[in-house]
């Protein structure tokens, strides 16, 4: 391959009060610097467009990683083809998984990236769609932090995004009762008829404490949050003694300036005897080959299905992304470019 | 001994709309009635007076087992001697250790009460003071559930209480740096200077939040809650990654008739990757006998200090309970009858 001077990539201009919009990043060029001792140029393929991005444009001191300088390029997941390597771990050609840029091109530390292999007859979106970060999320919150048992009953929010279906479809393999929450009907109609989930809510015209209450008749052992403010405080009401919530993310949260209250059912941490967690998946990196093997088994034999919503060229990256806050995605968001 | 016919015991009157005051409870006079097959009558030595109590007088729905109902007899933890044994279990003269009445005399089921046997040398009421429930609590919150480490740091609310004395006196055994707040000077003094703390807080005129960053320079790796509201948020706020935070209590929130908000840093789940979990000690009273035997040997060898608050007289448990919520009290609240 040769070496490119210059490449695209998405300048942070303005950090969003609240929704990111069209003026929070714009579309630029810049040179390329000498690769130095240690790095790789990459060239990247697929970036994946995540809830947490948002998180990383903000301000908030507790952030659980470097918040993105303003006149910094925008940072993401995403697959990446070395153009040049100036390391021995790796050579040219291979791909990498990477916190990488919203870029044609990136220098990266050949440190932290990881070699990333499509399991055979997988196509590479795909394989990378589950694998680089949903699946790890989803295996990881569930089977690692809320240990699902058989006949328990598992409620996930934000059901139809990239890790909440995951995060279902890996309860029903554990033979749990599983319900979903979702922001239409057509999706709801999915995660039932599709992905296997036993009940599925449309939390923008159901009374969501009432609907829970009906597709959980049992309680709810687990929650495996996504989302964050009265879906949770709804799903608290219902947990059973020694239920465990997974906190995966607070979509609801992320938007807002200001802090929010916590849930008002807090107090049922004693009551139920509950297990809250949050996670950062990016820690539990050293442990994803482990949890890699079983999600290609699971697409392979059919027992998990997975749906990409791509978007082709980097021009597209902010609608995206933003995209995931209306709810107008259906499935995991890439941008191929 | 010879068998009562009546009893004096504490009527629940009133259903208290924030605090309990004088007019929540009578003192009363019943008629025992004749005991059955499987049933002890005991006398009721000491009543153990915990925070938990309050939420028995509510109507929470969510409660962690049945509320009071409104003509039935206050309920408590109590060191009882057993006065007439229908069952093969106990008998006669035998001292067990209960959740039973605010009462001279109460019948209890055999199967629910546990043998209570003081260690060697140790005073009665202070063997039911440390190990009935306070000890346990402490124990099984801070070791069974927060896992401290030598060398992190562990903050305690309401430290001066009954359990937050011992939970940070078994956070030093564990060499961990130890801060407590408390409600006045002489109670963070007592906590420094008789107790081990690194370090107290008066909540009442500190800036917590300020004062939480000067006492735990290296951040905050445990948090044991006896308390909520304002100063679990600043806690919150200083968790390191991978914290734990152990709900044992949440004192400010009993006597409020609503629900209030949760911690307004609760998205620190995520970002500080925190565990976060609420007991009930009642649930692991078969684990009581192993904890027991540690409590009981720090105690004899001066590694745990302990105080009784010890009112005298049945006549004066409302009062001793009510102590407990204007932090009156200093130690473990007992009231002897």
């Amino acid at each position: 391959m040769t070496s490119p001077s210059h490449s695209q990539f998405w300048r942070f201009d303005n950090r969003p009060e609240a929704n990111i919009n069209d003026s929070t990043f714009s579309l630029q060029q810049r040179e390329l610097p000498p690769l130095e001792e240690g790095q790789l140029l990459v060239k990247n393929l697929i970036l994946s467009m995540d809830a947490t991005n948002r998180l990383w444009l903000g301000e908030r001191e507790e952030l659980y990683m470097e918040p993105i300088s303003l006149g910094d390029s925008m940072r993401g997941f995403g697959l990446c083809q070395i153009v040049k390597s100036n390391s021995r771990l790796y050579q040219e050609g291979q791909l990498v998984s990477s916190l990488t840029e919203w870029a044609e091109y990136s220098i990266l530390d050949a440190n932290a990236v990881q070699a990333f292999v499509a399991p055979k007859d997988m196509p590479l979106d795909l394989a990378f769609g589950v694998m680089s970060i949903a699946g790890p999320t989803a295996y990881h919150g569930l089977l690692n932090i809320a240990h699902p048992r058989p006949g328990e009953t598992v409620v996930v929010t934000a059901a139809s995004g990239a890790v909440g279906c995951l995060a279902g479809q890996i309860a029903k393999l554990s033979r749990c009762h599983v319900v979903g929450t979702a922001g239409s009907d057509a999706k709801c109609r999915y995660l039932v008829e599709e992905l296997g989930f036993d009940a599925a809510i449309n939390y923008r015209d159901a009374n969501i404490e009432d609907a829970l209450r009906q597709a959980c008749p049992n309680g709810i052992d687990i929650q495996f949050e996504n989302v964050g403010g009265s879906i949770l405080d709804s799903c608290l009401k219902l947990m059973n003694n020694n239920g465990r919530v997974v906190i995966c993310g607070l979509i609801s949260m992320y938007n807002s300036a200001q802090n929010v209250p916590g849930p008002y059912m807090f107090h049922n941490s004693i009551m139920k005897r509950l297990k809250i967690e949050g996670f950062v998946i990016l820690d539990h990196a050293a442990e994803f080959p482990a949890m890699q093997r079983y999600l290609a088994q699971w697409i392979q034999d059919g027992s998990i299905k997975f749906k990409l919503h791509s978007h082709q060229g980097i021009e597209h990256a902010s609608t995206a992304l933003q995209s995931l806050y209306t709810g107008e995605n259906n499935g995991k968001v890439l941008v191929k470019l």
